[in-house]
């Protein structure tokens, strides 16, 4: 399947109410679900070459809005990885030394070294996306700040990181019926805030930062892809396939013998 | 299964030729296949249990010696575990800069935060094995660093935090026929050093240096297993299982809400 109609390459306005929410691509639960299987064996040697050569790697970026569905999205992206190699980062509410710092300094911290896979849960787009939202940094920093990202973005690409970037689409409907979800389960209470509900109101407010970031920050170096998240398998075979496309094209391959392959061989060692 | 006779809690001295390296708890290939797939099951559930509660953390640390199978351990021990909480970290030889502090400090840089699970794939042990096996170190200083690494333990278990320390045993003769198959297959080549080869001759000083630190680095507070590696799958098992059993004993629970949930139920959001 191709999914360059959900990718986002710079090139033009991008209004999301072009975009599904809810898409199945014409396949069946059970086609995504087998569909999805195949993609993850391809994955596991693609992440294995990327480990062994060690001169490359993946920065996959995950935003959203609340309950879409981001740590789900990131344990069925990862299940089949291997984890040493692949890092989560969850990027919370900025702590007094992170404050202290560039809103980008925590962010290159957690950068993927060459061979490795980094998914960051939320990411420095928080600065262009919340702090839009909210109204909480003027016009000129925020477009200061999208200068700063894509700079940011374009020292890892130069230094042999892909960086990938996707939005998990929602609509506030199905927002609402996942926070509903969790009230009514009590082993997920844990989930719940309360200020999440306030959060929704700014649903507009956000949708237009979003809009806005993937017009000042998108590049064919380092797309956004806005996933529509609702149909989980559906999001499940499209993170995979994309991120599966991306591996391929950096191609890694195992290095070469770093000793001599005619002296050492399974016999010389008898 | 018991798996206490493979646990050192420090109490007495340690000779690892009362150790089996093949062993199979008198289960065949496909029992141990299907048991490890119950106990995986039930970490996860402990695992997002531990992370919701974010009020304790596990440690796992895994020593070996060269070709005792350290990555595939990990592959299989995080198969079923969510990626986002679990973090691997590789501590291969000290870089100048890590040399230019204690060797206790790039170890407590990657300590885990309360919530998660992380793997140390070699660990601070190396400064008290590869350095005791080549004599890099005098026996005082050796003696001084057993110390430092109990209270370092001590440290970490006093803040929440379960330490678990496996060691993956194996006979020298496995150790020459997994070399001969890295060295049969190319795409295996790139695991393959030839500095590995000069260093199986320090074997004997190697295990006289993990009897040592069984006997002054254990407790039970932070035991090490010695696991029979040769089995892969009944070293998975193992593994598994003695994890799952530690993740029991925290006992983690889902946090209470930090809402009214009176005020707060499904049907308030209409």
């Amino acid at each position: 399947m191709d999914f360059d109609r959900f990718k986002i390459t710079g090139d033009k306005k991008v209004s999301l109410k072009d975009y599904p929410t809810d898409y199945d691509g014409g396949l069946s639960e059970d086609d995504l679900k087998e569909a999805v299987k195949g993609v993850s064996k391809d994955i596991v040697e693609l992440q294995e070459k990327l480990f062994a050569e060690k001169q490359q790697s993946l920065l996959i970026v995950l935003q959203a809005m609340d309950a879409a569905g981001k740590d789900s999205t990131i344990e069925k992206l990862t299940y089949s990885m291997n984890a040493q190699g692949c890092n989560v980062h969850s990027f919370k509410k900025p702590c007094k030394t992170e404050l202290a710092h560039d809103f980008l300094w925590r962010i290159h911290a957690a950068a993927p070294a060459k061979g490795e896979i980094n998914i960051f849960n939320r990411s420095h787009y928080e600065d262009v996306l919340i702090v839009k939202a909210h109204g909480w940094a003027s016009d000129k920093t925020i477009e200061k700040r999208y200068q700063h990202i894509n700079n940011f973005e374009e020292l890892l690409s130069d230094s042999g990181t892909r960086v990938v970037k996707f939005m998990l689409n929602i609509s506030p409907d199905y927002q609402l019926e996942r926070f509903k979800r969790r009230l009514r389960r009590p082993e997920k209470h844990w989930k719940f805030n309360p200020a999440d509900i306030e959060e929704r109101k700014l649903w507009p407010q956000y949708m237009s930062a979003f809009e806005q970031v993937f017009e000042h920050c998108s590049s064919n170096a380092a797309p956004w892809y806005i996933v529509p998240a609702e149909n989980r398998r559906f999001r499940d075979y499209m993170m995979a396939s994309v991120v599966k496309a991306h591996l391929n094209d950096l191609s890694p391959k195992y290095p070469k013998p770093n000793f001599d392959a005619d002296r050492y061989t399974a016999d010389s060692l008898e």
